[in-house]
Parts: structure tokens; C-alpha cells; sequence
């Protein structure tokens, strides 16, 4: 239970460290000052872990009951405040860390409500739910169309990351390697699906790779 | 008890079918692809119940730890997404299924609240509650301003739905035929509404019948 | 424990009902109905305290089983829609009630989290994001970026008041002292950042003072 546990831990701090600076860049796209891409950075950030936590019963989250996540929400939000200074190339950062975040958050979903002992499929769709969950407030809050609803391999790729790490858990597999296991495979599909659409050309911007469907 | 708790499951599988129905065709309308109406399809089909769930402290809600929910909602979201390649005339399939999934969330979050012991009022606002949930979470997520604010008999029919249910369980009639009647009158509410906005030609489109207010 | 809990309650449906008239005028702002303004008034005056009980865990919450909370919303959303038949200066009406929804929610949310015997640094922030939280959903479902994204002062007005209530509560202050002390601190905050707002002249309207960042 220590491996998981402390798994648990460090994959959370991750998740909400690189969905955070999905979340700042998506602020500094929107134009927003240093105050509201720091909200948006830990919003962005804890909405799937805050989620996934409500939904086990798991109260009060440890998004909010534990300081690290607030500090590792903070230092990337005004980290990349002071980077992206101006909007440019800033869709294709939030964009990628937004793939780390949905493969890492996948992943710790699916290993708590494992812990929770709750079904096998249920932890499969609440480590989707906890992947997409940061991702659609994020979006929402800067009055954009959730990323998971204009991305055809997007909750797909949180669903293959959770069924590993579950599938891993029934067959006996070090949790471990699973996790790490899951969260690749998902990552690695949207990379895939992102790197397709880059190099898409889009009608009215001939010769010019672009993100499809902005 | 085994009578509620089965028309509970039913109500609650009823529900999300028409709500994906409604959510998959608001996907189609905003031109998404097949898997971003199945994701609206899942989430507008479900967020009623789990809201309900979370303000119960029934958790993981129903809708995540049974299997069911979810394969409705995908047949619901592919089969609308087949059935409606364009968006002619899908407005009205997103209204009518709308208006289903209102009555019916509205007696089942009623019926369920009731199941956990909360006072009668709590019981009549939950199940407003859960029916106007789902087209929130729907209408926010393609960028609309909610139905629920936009139309006048809305919140109110839903009102109206559950607090037949509440009444017939303080006066002791059968769950079944409360349920009916309660989420009957719900919808016929709705419709009678919807058909006097359609009667009422707008401006700028003199003569043709038009959904007021798009 | 009588006086802390008689405090919250009084809080809790003094920020209802504030929150509910910037809801209101956020609605007549938006050219919505007197029902599609009640429905925002409710949601707006009670989203805060929703997400709140949830977090703690304190399910169902108070704004559901309580009908005060109900009937103060109600009013309140029906006293802006008569008042405020229309959209001048509605504006600064938002941000007045919202900056005082904002204070008392900040120090509401921390008060319950301390009888919650949560630790003072989740104390600190389930203050803030119970203060946040409604402006949050008023401001997604009229389609806006939410105040708190856009404004310098907000977030940080609502952990200076949260942090004063949990401060006293270390150092056994009397509560109901340190609640009014941090709510002022949090209002007085807000306003001086909205005054400057609106002396600072905007580009395109010279010699008008205007909302900075409408």
C-alpha cells in the first residue's frame, strides 16, 4: 500500500504541476494579468484531482487540504507568466502539457479508486473522468469548447492510460510499472494525434502548418 | 423499498438516454466530430445524476460504478450522430429530448432523495436540481447560455415534477404512478411552452415558425 | 460552538443574498427573463456554499435542505429584476453585491471549515474558493470569463479575509470579531481595486470613467 501511496502522491504533484502551466497558458492566450493566470493555473490544475476526490467521497480533497499542490500550482502559473510574456506559439504549450497532465491524471484516477476498492470499470471511467476534468474547467472558465470535445484521440487515450493501470491491478503487476506503463500509452497517443494535426494544412492558411481546429 | 429503487434504475436509465440524445445532438449542432458528441452525449446524460449523487453523498454515483450508464449513453451519442450528419432541424431534436430527460431526472432526483431520508423541501429543490443539471453542464460546455435561463417554463416545470413526487410520498400514494404523473406533467409543461415559442414568428424570419429565442 | 454556528448561518444568507442580486444583474445584464434571472439569482447565491459544503463533505448542503436559502435568492433575484429593468449601470451593481458575496463567503467558508476541524491552511482556502465559487458559476453560464480571472484584487481578497478568520481562530479571538474584521478587510479590498478600475480612463470612451476590462 506505501508504493501506491506514495505513487499516488508524486503523480498527483506532477499532474497539477503540468495541467497548472496548460492552464497559465492558456490565461496568457486569453490575455489575462499575472492574478488570473495564477487562478487559472491552480484551478486548471486541482479540477481533476478535486473531481476524481468528490466522486470516491475522498473529502476534503487533497488539492486543498494539502499545501504542496497550491505551492507547485503557483510556481508554474507565474513561471510561465514570465516566459509567455506574449501569445506566441503559447497554444502549442498548452497543448502539450495538457497531453502530460490527461495521461498522468488518467493514471492517478484510475490508482486511488483502485484504493477505494470500488469496481474495476468504475475505476477505469473515473481515471477518464479525472484525466478530462481539468481540461474542460480550464477551457470552460476562458470561453473556449472543451479541448476533449474538438480532439477525436482525447478521452480515448485517458481510457487506454486508466484500463492499463486497472487491468495491471487485476493481473497482479507492479503497480509501478503500470502507472508509468498507462500514463506513456496515453501521453504517446496524443502526441500522435496532436503531431497529425500540425502537420495538417489548414484551407486558408495554405503552406502553413497549423494546430487543426484551433 | 425494491419498487423505488427498480423504477429508480429505469428512470435513471430513461434519462440518460434522451439527455445523451439531447447533448449528442447539441454536439452535432456545434459541429463536432463523432467522438466529441460521445463525450457530450456521456457528460450531458450523466451530469444530472452525478450532481445529485454528490449533493446525496451517494458516492461513487450510479452513474459511474454501473456499466449501463455508460453504454447508453454511447449508443445514444453514435446513434444521433449517424441519424443526424447535418444540423437540419436538430435544434428541435435537442429540445424534445431535453424536455424528457427534465421530467424524468426531476422525479428520479426526487424519488432518490426521498430514498435518503432528506427533508421534503430538500427532496423538491434536488430534484429540480437534477433535472436542470444536465443541460447546464451540456449548454456551458458548447458555449450556450443555458436553457434553464433562457426559457421560461424550465426550472419551474421541473419544480412542478418533483414536488408531485414529494407530495405522493407524504400522502402515502404508490411511488410508480406519482412518478409518472409527476414527470408527465413535467414534460407536457415543457412541450406546451416549446410549442408556443415555435408558433411565434421572430422578426428578421417573418412567416416561417421558428424556435424563439435560439 | 452556539455562537460560531449562529454567526454561519446569518453569513451564509447575508452572502446568498448578495451574490444572488450580482447574479440577478448579471442576468438582467445578459437580457434574460424574471425566471431565467431567479434561476441565476439561486445558482449564483448558492454555488459558493454548494461547493463548500461538498468539499467538506456536509451533504446534503444547508442551501438545499434549508429553504431560507431559497426564499432569500428568490427575493433577491426578483427585487434586482424589478429594480433593474434595464441595463444601465447594472454593471457596477454586479461588482458592488459580488464584492460583498465575496468577503462573506470568504469567512462563512473558512468559519465552517474550522468546525470541520480541518487543517488552517485548507481552512484558509475552502474560505477563498467558497468566495470565489459563485461569481465563478455566474459568471460561465452568461457566458463570461469569470471576475475572478479578469481582476487583479479578487482571489487574494478572499485568502486575506479567510487567513484573518483562521489567524483568530489559532489565537482564540473571539469569532464573531475576527469573521466581520476579515470579511471588511476582503470588501475594503475589492473596492479600493474597483475604484481605481473606474477612474482609470479607457482608450476608447475618453474623459468617461469606466469599469477597467469590461
Amino acid at each position: 500500500m506505501t508504493e501506491p501511496t506514495t505513487l499516488l502522491l508524486a503523480l498527483d504533484l506532477m499532474g497539477t504541476f503540468v495541467f497548472a502551466i496548460s492552464g497559465a497558458a492558456a490565461g496568457v492566450k486569453s490575455r489575462l494579468d499575472v492574478f488570473g493566470v495564477s487562478v487559472l493555473a491552480f484551478v486548471a490544475g486541482n479540477a481533476g484531482g478535486v473531481i476524481r476526490d468528490v466522486l470516491l467521497g475522498s473529502v476534503p480533497p487533497a488539492a486543498i487540504s494539502d499545501w504542496r499542490y497550491v505551492a507547485v500550482s503557483l510556481v508554474a502559473g507565474v513561471a510561465t507568466f514570465l516566459w509567455y510574456p506574449n501569445v506566441k506559439r503559447v497554444q502549442h504549450v498548452v497543448l502539450l502539457f495538457d497531453a502530460a497532465g490527461l495521461g498522468i491524471f488518467a493514471v492517478s484516477g484510475a490508482q486511488k479508486a483502485l484504493a477505494y476498492v470500488v469496481h474495476p470499470f468504475a475505476a477505469v471511467l473515473l481515471g477518464m473522468l479525472t484525466g478530462i476534468g481539468g481540461s474542460m474547467v480550464r477551457d470552460v472558465l476562458v470561453k473556449r469548447v472543451p479541448v476533449v470535445l474538438r480532439t477525436e484521440v482525447y478521452a480515448i487515450a485517458a481510457l487506454a492510460g486508466a484500463a492499463i493501470v486497472v487491468a495491471g491491478h487485476l493481473l497482479h503487476w507492479p503497480p509501478t510499472a503500470t502507472t508509468i506503463s498507462g500514463a506513456m500509452l496515453c501521453i504517446v497517443m496524443r502526441l500522435i494525434a496532436l503531431r497529425r494535426g500540425w502537420n495538417l494544412p489548414v484551407a486558408d492558411q495554405p503552406g502553413r502548418p497549423v494546430v487543426k481546429r484551433k
